[in-house]
C-alpha cells in the first residue's frame, strides 16, 4: 500500500504489542523487535501479520511476516519462518495492533494544526480565497487555486494546475495534476469500518489514504472516504458528478463517468471507461470491468464483466431489463 | 415531549388565541387564560389540544386539557371537561396557535446570536478549530474538540467527550456522550412539514428538537431535522455513514448501522440492532423492529416485524427477493 | 435563453473564430463581424448559430442566423442568407466557439472577486451573519437574512424578504422574493456536461443560469446546477427538501413538492403541482406533466402525462406497481 502519511511508531516489542491487546503470552516469544504490521504479501522479516480466511492459504504459505495473528485452525499453514500468534478476534486483534502503529489513523477529529494560508509558504504560491486553513505536511504545486473556507487539513499533496472549490475539506489525500475539486466535498476523512460491539463500537483504523490522479473532476458536496487497509483510487480524467459517495477502498478506472448521488460501498473495483446513471448504487467487494455501463438507478450486487451494458435492481442485463419491463 | 429549548410566550387569552386564527367565537367562552398546547394525552387542565381523527378516539376520551380544537363528528369524544373549539381544518388551525405560543418554532434562519467562541465562556474548556461560532443557550461538556467553520447555534447541549467536525451546523439538539458529528452535517433544522397552498405554502412549527444518545457517529455530510411535534432520535452506539437524511419525528435504536446515502422519510420507529445497507429509503409513520436486516438499495414501505432481513423496491422478505430474481 | 449575467466578448471576425478551433476556411468568406452565437431559433442577422440533428430542421429553415455550424448532410436545410460552415463534430465546434464569446461560462473557479460584506453597499441593508463574502455584480433586496460563511458569488439577484442559510454558496442566479434558502446548499454551478476525450475531457461552456422564483424553499445541502445553453428553473411556490440534486436545464414547475434526496438529471421539465417522493430519480429530457405524483423511490425514465399516478423502478402506473408487487 502507497502510503506517504501516516507515521508508524515503530518499532515495538513483540510482548509489549500482545500485552497491549490483552494476549496472554502463548509462546516463549523472546523479546524481538516489530518493525510495521502488515497484510501477509507485503510483509518483511521483522513484520507482523495477520490470517483470518482461508482465502489466503497460499499468501500465508509464502508470508515473510516474522509473526502472524491467525486461528488455531489456519496457524497451520504458515511457514516456519512465521510465529503464529492464536487469537479468537484476528481482524479486532489486528486493528488494536494497527492502531499502536498507526494512531493516527484512529483519529478525525478537525485538524488543529491547519492555520492561515496567509502565514503560509503558499501566500505567493497559491491563488486563494478567504479563511482558507492549510494543515501540516501539505504541498501544493503551481498555477493552483483554492476556495474560499476550504480546509486542506494535515497529509496532502495536491499537484500543478488544480482548482479546489470553497467550503471543501481535504486530508490523507495525494491529488494529482489538472484535478478540479468542487465546493463543499469532503475527502480523505475515515471509511464507515468497525467491529460493531453492544457497548460501543471499536473503530478500526483507516490507514490508506484517497489517491486523484490527473485531469479528475469531483462534483460538488461529493465524499469520498480514505483506504482503511489500501488506498481509495480515481483514475485519470474520471469525472464525478454532484452528490457522490465513495466509501474507502474502492478503486475506480481512468476515464469513467459517473452521474449525481451514485454510491459506492466499500472494496469495489471499477475498470476503465465506465459509465454510471445516477443514483445507482454499487455494493462493496464487486469487481466491474472495462466500458461497462450500468443505467441509473441500478442496484449493481454482483461482479459485471467487460462491456457490459446493465440496469435494474438487482442489476441484470439490459436486454433483459427492457424485455421485462413494459412501461 | 421532551423539549428544554423552545421558550413558550403563554399564558394566553382563549379569545386572543380564536381572534388570532380566525375563528368566529362559537361559544360564549369566559376569557380564560390557556398556558399550553400539547396533544390529546400530554395536556393538563388549562392547555389547549387538538383531535382530528378517530385513531385517537381513546385519548379523546381521557384528555385533561381545557379546550380542544377538533371537528363537528368528532367533538362529542371529548369528556365535559373539555370545550370542543370546531375547525376546518383542525392541524392548520393548531399550527397557527402553536406558532402563537412557540414564535421560535418557525423561523429556522440563521443565528444572529451566535458569535465568536474566543468570546465566549468556552474559550478554556473546549478544544476548537478556526471561525467557530456559538449561540445562546448552549452547553458543551468536558473534553469535547470543534471543527473549523462549525456553527452551534442556539438550544444546543453537548455532553463530554465529543467531537464534532468541521463545517458543520448544530441547532435545537441534545447531544449525549462520546458523540462523533463528521465534517458538513447539519443537524436540528426544521423537518419539511408544511400545509400546501396555491400561492404561499404555510410551514408549521416544528416544536420538536434532536436528541443524539451516547456513543453515536454520523457520518460526513448528513442532515438530521428536527421534530415537529414529538423529537427526532438517535439511539444509543447506533452509526450512520456518509450523507444520509433523517426527516423530522424518526426514532432510530440503539446499535444500529446505518449505510450511507440512506433516507427516512418522516416519523418512521426503529428498534435496536437494526443494519440498513447504502441508499435504502425507508418511507414515513412505519415500524421497523428489532434486528431487522434491510439491503441497500431497498424501498421500505410497509411495517417490518423482528429480526426480519428484506430487500428489493418495495422490500419484500429476502428469501423471495433472492428467488424472483435471478441475476 | 435569459441570461443577464455572462458579458459577451463579441462581435468576432467570422475568419478568427473559424481559426480558432482549427477549422479549414471552407468559403471565402468576407471577414464579417459575428456578434453572438445562439440557437436557431434565437439567432439574429450578424449571428452565427448550430444545426447537429435533423429534429431541428424546422427552426434550420427559418433561422435568421448569418452563418451556422452544421453537417455535410444537413447544409441543405439552411436558408440562403445563411452561410453553412460544414463540421465533423457540430457541437465540440459549438462549444469552443461559445467559449470565445463567453469566457466566464467555462470557469468554476472560486470568485475571487467576491469580499467582505462588511465592506459592501449590504452593510446596513441586509441582515447577515459572521464572514459572509459578496462577489461582483450582486444584488439584494429589501428585508433579507444571509447566513453565517455563506458565499453570494458574482452573478447574483436576491429580491426581498429572502433568506439564505449558512455554508451557502450561490452564483450565476436569479431568486425571486421571499425565497428560502436552507444551510449548505450550491446553487449555479456549472453541470456536468461535457465531450469525453480519452486524455481530458471537455467541458462546454455552462451559459445558463438558476432561475428561483417567488416563495421557493430549497432543503439543506442541495445542488442546483445553472444552465448549459438554456436556464435551470424552480417554480413559484415550489418546495425541495433535504439533499435534493437538480442537474443543468431542468426547469421545475409551480407549486411542487419534492422530498428528500431526490436527483433530476438534464433537461427535463416538470409541471404544475407535482409531488415526488424521496429518493425518487428523474432521467434526462423528459417531460413530466401537471399534478403527477411520483412515489418514493421510483425510477421514472419516460414522459407522464397529466394527473397520473406512477411508482417503481422503472416507473409505471401506480395501480400496475401495486397489483405487480404483493409486499
Amino acid at each position: 500500500m502507497t502510503n506517504p502519511f501516516f507515521k508508524n511508531t515503530g518499532p515495538h516489542k513483540i510482548n509489549f504489542l500482545l500485552k497491549s491487546v490483552n494476549f496472554k503470552l502463548q509462546h516463549n516469544f523472546s523479546d524481538e523487535n516489530i518493525n510495521d504490521i502488515k497484510d501477509l504479501h507485503s510483509s518483511k522479516s521483522g513484520d507482523l501479520s495477520f490470517f483470518h480466511s482461508k482465502k489466503y492459504n497460499d499468501s500465508a504459505k509464502s508470508t515473510k511476516a516474522s509473526y502472524c495473528i491467525t486461528t488455531e485452525n489456519l496457524k497451520y499453514f504458515l511457514p516456519d519462518s512465521c510465529k503464529p500468534i492464536v487469537s479468537d478476534n484476528v481482524l479486532l486483534d489486528t486493528a488494536k495492533i494497527t492502531e499502536i502503529f498507526y494512531p493516527e489513523s484512529v483519529c478525525d477529529n478537525f485538524d488543529i494544526t491547519a492555520s492561515d494560508i496567509n502565514e503560509s509558504e503558499f501566500k505567493e504560491k497559491v491563488k486563494y480565497g478567504k479563511n482558507v486553513l492549510v494543515g501540516e505536511n501539505v504541498n501544493i504545486g503551481t498555477n493552483c487555486t483554492i476556495g474560499h473556507n476550504t480546509i486542506i487539513e494535515k497529509n496532502v499533496n495536491i499537484g500543478n494546475n488544480c482548482s479546489v472549490g470553497s467550503n471543501v475539506i481535504i486530508r490523507n489525500s495525494l491529488i494529482k495534476n489538472n484535478v478540479h475539486i468542487l465546493d463543499g466535498c469532503v475527502i480523505g476523512k475515515k471509511g464507515f469500518g468497525f467491529f460493531p460491539d453492544k457497548e460501543s463500537n471499536y473503530r478500526y483504523p483507516q490507514v490508506g489514504i484517497v489517491i486523484i490522479e490527473d485531469n479528475v473532476e469531483i462534483g460538488c458536496g461529493s465524499t469520498i472516504d480514505r483506504g482503511s487497509l489500501s488506498n481509495t483510487v480515481i483514475g485519470k480524467n474520471t469525472y464525478l458528478d454532484n452528490q457522490i459517495h465513495v466509501a474507502h477502498n474502492v478503486k475506480i478506472g481512468e476515464n469513467c463517468i459517473i452521474a449525481g448521488q451514485v454510491g459506492f460501498a466499500g472494496s469495489s473495483t471499477l475498470g476503465n471507461s465506465v459509465m454510471i446513471g445516477g443514483q445507482a448504487g454499487i455494493s462493496g467487494h464487486l469487481k466491474i470491468g472495462n466500458n461497462v455501463q450500468i443505467g441509473g438507478g441500478s442496484g449493481v450486487i454482483k461482479n459485471i464483466s467487460d462491456n457490459s451494458k446493465v440496469m435494474g435492481y438487482p442489476a441484470k442485463n439490459l436486454k433483459n431489463f427492457i424485455r421485462e419491463n413494459k412501461w
